[in-house]
């Protein structure tokens, strides 16, 4: 029986420690900057990106986990809603929502409206081949593979490139087994 | 005649859009890691982190004079007292105290024992030589510049390094005359 997970981030994000969101935003753009000037390559810099938002997720996991009161998600569907709802507020202060579900129940889409990361930012056009917001894709796919769902995450719309919203693709590849510390028939 | 400055800037802080600070710390050190690995020399890491910090410190400063109602301070010292209790409190959630100043009024320390960029962090013993808070001494210098005063910033206490405290000193060099953008007389 899992508890019912609570509707919304709003009273966990009043809860947790905050900095400015404009200090964050102009410091992720310090970090763009240095890895196209370091990396060159723009398809390098998306990978880079990401693996810095996948460390960061497989450490954030913990602090939702203990800050949130979320329990074990029923399956996927449930997953995304938390995510979108607690996860985003929690961590960003914005929410998303859930929508273009498939038949299986294992691809959706997270769509964002709001997003502080790119307050400012304006892509240049020798980056248009950019994933600016990379680093939450990261995110996404490092938390839900601490809680064992292993995910592919795509950017199919993004405002930096005149889309309407910003829409994150999560598909689930599979979710892997957990692995208890030690096992009580061994 | 300056209109009194703020006392504190809890009220400004609450005013203005926060992300979750764990999430800042760990954006934060993922920059850092990422500079340590391209660079090499911790030297250059140093620089390279001031540097981003003067630069975000350039733009930092007009989301503070906006958004604080701080006007002109009347002197150096007023200043110091403005960035540790409204700017600090503003963008990072906590505040300095303002000591050791020489007798000049123009030499003195910001102290803070709370600093969430460190929270987590542990210096390896190949790091010693780093300054893992320079964006922080970089953004002071680059806000003042901003409002005509050209200093020094240096860290003398770092708790990474085992010191009780953050010691940050401030140093005024030269307070640029303000140029306007026309002259009446020419």
């Amino acid at each position: 029986m899992a508890p019912a997970a609570p509707k919304s981030g709003d009273a966990i994000f009043a809860s947790v420690d905050r900095v400015n969101a404009e200090l964050f935003t102009l410091t992720y753009g310090a970090i763009v900057r240095q890895l196209l000037t370091d990396l060159e390559e723009v398809d390098e810099v998306n990978k880079q990106l990401d693996q810095m938002g996948y460390n960061i997720g497989v450490r954030l996991v913990d602090e939702f986990l203990a800050k949130s009161n979320v329990s074990r998600c029923v399956d996927f569907r449930e997953t995304a809603e938390v995510i979108a709802k607690v996860g985003f507020k929690m961590f960003l202060g914005v929410t998303a929502s859930v929508t273009n579900w498939d038949t299986e129940g294992t691809t959706c889409s997270l769509i964002m409206e709001d997003n502080p990361l790119v307050d400012f930012v304006e892509l240049p056009d020798t980056c248009q081949g950019l994933h600016y917001c990379n680093i939450l894709s990261g995110v996404v796919r490092g938390a839900l593979e601490m809680v064992s769902m292993k995910t592919e995450v795509t950017w199919l719309r993004d405002m930096l490139k005149g889309d309407d919203v910003f829409e994150l693709q999560v598909k689930l590849l599979k979710q892997i087994p957990e692995e208890y510390p030690y096992k009580d028939d061994e």
